[in-house]
Formats: C-alpha cells, structure tokens, sequence
C-alpha cells in the first residue's frame, strides 16, 4: 500500500492561478465569452492540472495505455467472443491493426499495451508486462482476486502511469482489453451505484438474450457470494473486479499525482475511473471523459462521477477508442488559447 | 431558377452499391460487429456520396464555407453585438485569426469566406463576392429580400460549391457570420416548425433578458407582417431570412448536386439546412450533423432534419467552428476502412 499512499500524497487540486490566467486570456479572444463552450472548460482545466498557463507543449504528447486481463467470469458463458480473443487482440494492438491502433495514428498518439493479468503469456518487445496473475477467479464463486492482487494491481497501474509521465507523456487515456470484462464492470458499478444488476449489464461484443440472461445472473451471484462492500473501493476490486480493471484505477491514480489529465474512455474505463475516485477522491479534477458508449451502464457510470461526455457515437468497441478520438478536441482547445486573435489585436468590437 | 431546376435534377440518392461494399468490409474489420457505431455509419454513407468504396482520396481535402451578410431586423435591437463586427469578424477571418481559422487548421481544412451580403463593402485577395444586396430589409416591416434576391443568393451558394467541387474538395461545410443572423434563422425555425419564437429564440452571442423580449417580439412581428407559408421555402427565405442563409441553402443544394458531403454546423447552418431540403429533399442524405449546440432552437431544428449531432460540446459560436471539429472524425472514418486489420489477417477467432 506503500506506493499507493505515496501516489494519493501527491494529488493536488487544479491549480487556481493558471485558471483564472487561462479564463482572463480566452475572455480576451475574438468570440462572445464563453462562446467556445466544453473547448474554453477544457482549456481552463488542463491549465489547472498542469498548474501553468500558457499551456505546456507536452499536452500534445498523447499515449492511450490499453490494459489486458482475463476473467474467470467466463466460465459462466458472459461473452459473446471465446476467451482465447485476449491474447489476439493484444497482439493485433502490437502489430499496429486494431481500432485503436488506427484512431491513435489519426491523432498522432501513441498505444501502450500492458498485460495486466491474461492467462496466455505473450512475449513481444512492445509489450509491458505487469502480470499480477494468469486471470481472475470466476467472481460468481468466489472473489476475482485476493485483496493484496487487488492493491498489487492498483500499484502497477499507477507506476505505468509514473513512468510514463517521466518519459514526457502529457496526455493519458484509458484502454483495455480483455474478453468477459463488461461483466466484473458491472457488477462493480451495480456496487458503487447501489443498484441492480439489470440496470448495469447490458450486452458487452453483442450478446444474445440468453447470454444478457447469464450475464445477469453471474453479477447477482458474485454481489451475493462476495458481498462487495461499496465503502472499501479496494474490496470490490478484489470481490468483483478485474486485474485490467484494478490496473485502469491505478493508472488514474498515478495520472493525477503526476499532473497528468486522464482521458476515461467507454463502459470498463469509466467504471475504473470510479473506484480510482473512491479510493482517492482528489482523482476526480483530472479526469476528462470522453464518449457516451451505447453499452447498458455507461450512462449512469458517468452520472456516478458527474462527468459528461463529449463524443455521442453509438459505439461499444472500448480498445480506449472514444478516448483517441477525443485527443483532438484536447488539441483545439490548447490551440484556441494559442492562435486566436484578441478583440484589440483584430480590432473587433466588443459587445 | 435555372440553376436551381439544373442543380437539384443532378442530385442522386445514395449509392446502395457503394455502401453496401462499404458494410462488407466493414464486417470483415476485427471489433464486434457494428461497435463503432456512427464512425461505421459515416464510412458508410461516405462510399454512398461518393458513389465508390475504398472512399475516394479527395475525402481529406476540406473547406468550411464562411457566408457572411448583414440583417436590416439589427434596427430592433436583437442583437449583444454592433452590427459593424461583421466586415470586422470577416477581416478576422481573412487574416487567420478566428474561432474557425484556428479550428480548421488543426484539421487541415481551409476557409473560405463569402460575402453574400455585408452592408460593408470588403475589398481583400481572399474574398469571394457574391453580394446579393447590402443586407436585408427588416422583416419587422416587410420582406427581408425579395423572391427574386432569394433565389439568387440560392444560386449564388450553388455556384460556390461547383467551384470548390471541381477545385478538387471533397468535404465541404457551412459556416456563418451575421451580427443578428440568429432572429431570422428563428424565425425561419418557427415557420418550417409550426411552433412560436418562444421555442425557437435564443440568446445569441448573448443578448440580455430585455433583447430575448426583442427578438421574440421581432420574429414575431415578421411572421405576423410577412405571413411565410412554409410549403414555399424560397417564399420563407424571402420574407424572413438572410442573404448568408439562403447562400448556405444553396452551398447544400450545390454539395448535393456535386456528390460531396456537407457538414452542417450550428444553428443558423441547420435552419439553412432545412430550406434546402424543403427546396429539394434529395439534399437530406448529404448531410452530416456536427455538433449540437448550446443555442436554443438547435435541438429542435435537428430534429426537423432527423439529424443527430455527433460532438455534446455546449457551443454557441457559429462561424463553422463545430463543423471543423467534425473533420477529425470523418478522417477518423475513413481510416478504420483504410487500415484496420481483419478477422483473416489479423488470426483473431470471431464471435
């Protein structure tokens, strides 16, 4: 717990000054105050997480970190894609093919692969490794992980966001992979928001109705077999959670004790996000959400951290895809603060 | 009329072809079926404007048309801004230094800007003059324009577009600048709708409670005065809109003629939108919703259209600045046809 007492040490909240010195500055721009709405509270926000304005240039060094791990659930028959689509998919990420992969290149980002925790090993150059175990424990008879896993993985998020802040990352974003993780998700949200597991499953890869049935039924047996207590964030990572899972919480921990903003991608992520900000609320300022997925509990995870999303494009794929195309706006909003004319330098009148 | 006859009898549906060459590949990709929502459907709808799959390179050469006019219902007080800040934004916007400058060159994409009807007279390299009239009339008391001005500020954006289509781009979309430009698109709004100013009037770049009064009581002093009948849109444009309206009704009209998606930015850009498919309703595929924006008659007049907007960002600017936000996500598109790996070659087992 060392490290991660550490990293909560070090959060600190958005910086006041540079703020109100970006909000003085956008005011001066050519545009009724205001005008340029999620862009301007962006702008602001990323001045106050890097505690400086004008912004820094690193804001334009971007990495998507998409974490994988495999779930124990499946043995309950969750996913609509056999679990042996962990490893493949990861390996697509690291030749450069998936979504991600190709969302990421559009906006000159890079993608980081961590194995947090599949059953198959893969050895590649690319690839992170911060194996906590080979794949969680089926939740539906008994906890996901131990509790010690559960923090172990934690850490390790948190020292891949440190070191990739130190290697001059200025923009983080959550991505994950791994085949069955709808369902730990929800049943972490179900947890978190008090509430059922209807709400909260919806149909991951695309599920049939009989498998949302399944689906269900393993979230309502691991909440009633593990009793997740929603006040011990750690706890239901470890009863009901997942090693990718833990490893996302970690790294938006880690993220925001470097300063760093943290793009929260779709369903997985945004549930993440949540027990980052339960284990340490000071996590919350320094997240930037940025789709609304068409996946069931997506809607009310945002409602959980009060976030609201800027991308509405139906999609459901996770990868950290939302995130990627959300690094474009993150772009606009510094260059706005950069290359806009004043009222005085355009001689424009004011209202 | 000419023009306009010749114009809309070039406008094709969708290519079925194309889009559904576009599907099969799509379906090919390695993500769930369908999972990237609206980035599928564009790609998709993309091929059937274009009439061909792979998309066509031109897809990345963009330009955001700025129409620029002026509004003679300025005389009753509608607006938070002199009526002089339109040649000034559009000087603004020549030099480089607007909202949608900075915007669009983020995107790569170009401005270009078109006086259809500044009270000013702007002399500059960089200008297209398509100047109608020295602004409209004050709807408050009679037409706006007359039929014939209507129709040619129609014809006028239609010109624009076959110029810039055969210029080589591939992407076009509409922007405006016209202090007082929001009272006759709610006007328009209100007709097309069948509904009262009270849904349609906004604040604009920010008109105080005493202007809100103003502008609804001049939207519908103009209805009262001039009696739109909305099964004539050109009549509609006539009596209560705007040279830069009408001009952006044609540029959608010309787009569609040509084969190339619009971009469809704010509110003003959506009212202009509906004139166009009320002119000629083969328009309706070639649009593509931006943003939804923070102004208040905009959900609605999406709505009209059957359009839903892609970026939540609470903007109220206009000029184009949410449709050149749109650019990235149509390249975002276009590249997941382009570079994603399939099932095949990528070795990932499918659902």
């Amino acid at each position: 717990m060392d490290r991660l007492k550490e990293a909560a040490s070090r959060i600190r909240p958005l910086d006041e000054n540079a703020m109100a010195k970006a909000w003085a500055h956008l005011d001066r721009l050519t545009k009724p105050p205001g005008s340029l709405g999620r862009l301007e509270q962006l702008a602001a926000a990323l001045a106050g997480m890097a505690g400086s304005f004008p912004l820094p240039d690193k804001i334009g060094r971007k990495a998507i970190v998409v974490m994988a791990g495999d779930h124990g659930v499946c043995e309950e028959g969750v996913s609509a894609f056999p679990q042996e689509v962990t490893p493949q998919m990861v390996l697509n990420f690291l030749a450069g093919g998936a979504a991600v992969n190709v969302l990421a290149r559009q906006a000159g980002a890079d993608v980081i692969c961590v194995d947090m925790g599949m059953k198959t090993d893969i050895t590649h150059e690319k690839l992170m490794v911060a194996k906590v175990k080979h794949g969680t424990d089926n939740m539906a008879r008994g906890p996901a992980m131990s509790r010690e896993e559960a923090v172990q993985s934690v850490e390790a998020g948190i020292a891949v966001a440190e070191q990739l802040a130190e290697a001059g990352y200025g923009v983080l974003a959550t991505g994950e992979m791994g085949i069955g993780n709808t369902t730990p998700s929800a049943a972490m949200l179900a947890v978190f928001a008090g509430t059922d597991a209807e709400v909260t499953v919806g149909r991951g890869t695309g599920v049939d109705d009989a498998g949302l049935a399944r689906k269900r039924e393993a979230v309502r047996r691991a909440i009633a077999v593990n009793e997740p207590d929603a006040s011990d964030p750690i706890g239901v990572l470890a009863k009901v959670g997942g090693l990718e899972i833990a490893g996302l919480a970690g790294l938006a921990i880690g993220a925001a004790a470097c300063g760093v903003p943290l793009v929260v991608d779709g369903f997985i992520s945004t549930v993440a996000a949540i027990a980052a900000c339960r284990i340490v609320p000071g996590v919350k300022p320094y997240l930037i959400a940025s789709h609304l997925s068409d996946e069931r509990g997506h809607k009310l995870a945002l409602d959980v951290l009060e976030l609201a999303p800027m991308l509405h494009l139906s999609m459901r794929l996770g990868e950290g895809t939302g995130a990627a195309l959300t690094f474009p706006l993150i772009d606009a909003a510094k260059a706005i603060t950069e290359q806009m004319a004043t009222f005085e330098s355009a001689g424009v009148s004011r209202a």
